[in-house]
């Protein structure tokens, strides 16, 4: 039940490590858990409000923490100069690709967290997220950071990993095994979603508000217009194996519930052919034996957001119903953790030819 | 915004009531909204519990409240010495429909929110219920309550009314206009809902513990197993158009989310041909132009469970996906007002002959 | 149970009423009782933001509603002209007051929900709340309406009516029998109160997100230094019979916690010499016999907010501890109803010479 | 911002531990906090319900745990036979005490998180608890663990170890300071506290249940009846320094909040003589300098148990009120953390000769 079941690699040279979006949810859970990791030295903090105030003022629950925050616009250089080596960023959409190619000039390898360098097409990007790309060259070298499926050697050279969205985290883990394997028919592939609250970013909008939020259960941007579907429709369709089905089209029906952290989704996949229950735990079973941070439940068990709260892991479960047509996968993961600063950390851990195991937590809190 | 709009009926004569099952969310419902009913005049309140005792320090937010509570086993012809015309029962499912044949001898009509007289094949019920049904023979004479697609004079004549399940309600207000209009096709009708604890009752058990269920998302009873699916596949499959498609398969994924009351739900249903977004809301619109409880939202709009909380109406809304063989359709209810005691009511104004809005909030409550 | 036991009075003529402030929680609470109160005829809403608007679309839990909403700046003489004869405000505080001259020129009896004219002298409202205040010549002509405390003829004869506070009402129901029966000793009079977050208005500031307020309790401007200990004290000292003690000091400790409506709170006065329990129950039974919104507990029981969710009573509960030397005095209320636009139309049905109890609920809501 | 700044100690040999009680949140919470101490070897974890299951079924969210839980009747030899060195319990009152003597002979020391061996006298116990106590023989040799307030000499000579109650922590660690510096005066010292759902307990009951208790706010057992009163008051008067003013009364009153965790308490005590704010720090500053978990904020700073939540600190913060008369003292902890079993840890480090911080954390969770 450690944090880290693995022990610091051999060479015991800490890496110097920077986060840039601290004010917000990852960005915090960033710095939460990189304290907590045995090769990073914690060395630059940089946030879009209240720079110069020591960490542990703007975020009372760090006690220990006596960094002091520098502003946002600290140039790349300086990070480098002051030892960083991995930047960890976390800010709005658009905000850091500007910033981008300075990084890159100043040698500091970057996971980011935002959706900048997801999307392998810079009008993709502008459809989704309606902003002209501010890096678009970029585009070609980063990885995408999905890391149960990406090979650990394009990690270890990579200078650019985007990390995925939250939603697309859980929904991929979900879908991809079973469209990997040729299992999916014609028809639409539906997901349904729910999101807690920290999801929604640290924003003080209406819609945050407790009172608005704190007590009831919203639907919003469904159907195909939340901008994750770029990235999930992205992912799935280089992973389908040539059919004469075509590519799945994805329906998105998420949902914001008041809840602190957490999603929970489930993924509606047809089938080709009629498929045995114990063939589809097979298939999974079997793509992600390897994979610590991924548990696939057994029996009547089904994933909760309480079971993954604090946890790097996506739990999933499947169920094939309709008489063997459709194939149902219900993923929960932590928002913040596996589906943000967590899956960062484990990127950065095969960049780094680490154990990804290294400081990121399986278990979880019991009560929160 | 008055809770009910139309003026008492002409014939000023109170009908007496009854509430048997006062203990649980839907019998204390029942007992507040009865009691600002112009027409009703309650009479009786029975609870499994605590008998003996004036409602008002069983329930101290009802402070007016001096009615005693009665035994849970006070006989029918008691019952009706007592001036109850009209019972309303939310006991446990198979409870009261053992005594059912009693009321019915001593002249008292009756709307059961449990499941017990919803389908009309007894075998069905058991698979569903595993419970044997102690009043089959009691199944034929039942009508099943969904207000709005019942025939007023059908209930008029009713003495036995079935109140449909809460999910069942938001589901099939969701997806019968289609069904009944022949648009559906082939493939199954995929249900993801989400509902608050109200929902699962009153026992004190683990699953409804604040510290299990306060802070998380849960999926339970997915896929084909939840009961209420007996109910939602015999309303679509008795309003399914003849076609060449068959039946409709629903699939059906509940989720319980930390909120007091409230359902919003999503029904996907593929089309047999392309459909435009206009040509689906004329569909509804139409359907629903003369159901006062039933509002169809407009432009962007989506349903929120806090937007009908306190409320007996189910809010609507329609998405075409799928470049047009797709239909989501969201639909929000309280699950403890039009998911079971305003409906409850609904049906027995249409009983007497009264306005069905008698009594019965449009309007909702602005925060909870 | 009814929400008014009482008849509308003989006098069948409806009155004018309008409601300024609808944006926010207690302006649509206003705005949600008077649509249902049996003698209000609502003419005119107007907000600070999204005029032009129907109030359906702001509010989508009105359905019924199709008021449009009015700008904030119409002019008093408008307002007038359009059949208001009555106003309720319910702006921020120090905003109103400068246009209340205007009102009260036009001849519009108003009933202010916000601070500015609850205090009698300029100086201490400007100490109170940072703000030089805009109609100080205006403190003089308006009526404290803690409406169990103000005489009717005043009420009746009054035209400005500086509505409580939440808080305020809360602690001076429970305080006041005992400080005006001369039974309070020397030393500080302690009070604690909890708070749910729409108390901290609608305003989207960081510290109502619900991430950070959803999942945790705060005290804040603890002490000395909460406005509302200038009504609670200007209200105290004015009500102390002359003794030797000198009058009370008050330390309040306000705590934010996560719910979205309802305060609960504790008065520990120190008594001048040893009481028994029953004595003090006497006081207060004595004191609250014929306010039919305060309940005053038995036994065992104690004040909990959930039991007066959506009501207008004050519930209280006392306690002799310490040998006697102390009493402790519980009260709970719904912020936004006793504690905000309920008591503003029980203070306008005395103005109005109607029974205090018109339209407005005494049962509260049972799951919330 | 390490969860253990310190290293472990030289002696590298690990201590074997085990847990009974592993079904309530506090037994769970010791179960996750040992499994990450760098020194505790788990070998057993009993349980009253479900013994025989894996852990990490029983509480999914640990997915690591590979122990199988035992029953809570495994006699004492065989938790010694097993390699359990040191046990902590966490049962019901009145359970363990029965055995404790077993447990003494089997030379395992123990840290008991029930009430049974805090209170020196077995008719107080009685009294608080209603239970005749099971081992009175043993009171005499239990050290009650406060660690801030206890010697570590007596720690490392203890075999059996009262943890303290969760408000008893909160409330001692703010009130002693005052009293041992014997600036206390006449008059009560009056506490009100919050605490969250999880210091109920893990047992199903209809106040536990998500819907009565969570969205509102409820006083209960207050004034002079909680049972930490008898700790309270027993190391309040321990540590009183001997004056004319005699020993305090405390009254004491708690409420249920819709939090998972945290318990934030004021505690107003009477001063002897006038004091000044910067006398009051310095007092408290000067007794927790070498605290590491107890955290004495500054400026207008305020403890908010979202900044406690996951660590196991006490945060404190002093107002100087009355014209020096009064001193509140705010306090805010994690009632499964510093209020029991991160406490018990501390105390068991302690007993080791370990830092007390091994294997604790100190900062908290950023969102929950």
């Amino acid at each position: 039940m450690r944090s880290s079941q693995h022990t610091a690699p051999t060479e015991s040279r800490t890496v110097g490590v920077g986060v840039l979006g601290a004010t917000g949810y990852s960005g915090i859970e960033l710095v939460r858990l990189l304290a907590g990791h045995p090769q990073a030295r914690l060395e630059v903090v940089g946030a879009r409000q209240q720079a110069g105030l020591p960490l542990h003022e703007v975020w009372p629950t760090l006690a220990d923490s006596t960094i002091v925050l520098e502003s946002e616009s600290l140039p790349a250089e300086d990070w480098a100069r002051r030892g960083v080596e991995v930047l960890f960023t976390a800010l709005p959409h658009g905000v850091f690709a500007a910033r981008a190619r300075d990084f890159a000039q100043a040698g500091i390898r970057v996971v980011d967290l935002s959706a900048d360098f997801r999307l392998r097409d810079a009008r993709e990007y502008e459809r989704r997220y309606h902003l002209e790309h501010p890096a678009a060259d970029l585009l070609g070298e980063s990885v995408y950071g999905l890391t149960e499926w990406v090979a650990a050697e394009t990690l270890a050279g990579a200078n650019l990993v985007a990390n995925p969205g939250c939603y697309a985290t859980a929904i991929l883990l979900a879908a991809l095994p079973a469209v990997a394997a040729d299992i999916a028919g014609d028809g639409q592939v539906i997901v349904n979603a729910l999101s807690g609250v920290s999801g929604a970013g640290r924003a003080a909008v209406l819609g945050t508000h407790f009172v608005e939020c704190g007590n009831s259960a919203a639907p919003y941007k469904v159907g195909e217009v939340h901008p994750h579907l770029g990235e999930i429709t992205q992912m799935l369709h280089s992973h389908c194996a040539v059919t004469a089905n075509g590519d799945p089209t994805v329906i998105f029906n998420p949902y914001l519930v008041p809840m602190a952290r957490g999603i929970v989704a489930n993924v509606a996949i047809p089938l080709a052919s009629t498929l045995r229950m114990e063939d589809a735990r097979a298939i999974y079973a079997d793509r992600y034996a390897r994979a610590p941070f991924v548990r696939l439940l057994e029996g009547e068990a089904l994933p909760e957001t309480r079971h993954v709260r604090g946890s790097n892991r996506c739990d999933l479960a499947l169920r094939v119903v309709a008489e063997g047509k459709l194939l149902l996968v219900f993923a929960a993961l932590d928002n913040l953790i596996k589906g943000a600063a967590g899956q960062a950390i484990q990127n950065w851990n095969v960049m780094q030819g680490w154990p990804q195991e290294l400081g990121l937590p399986r278990d979880g809190w019991t009560v929160a």
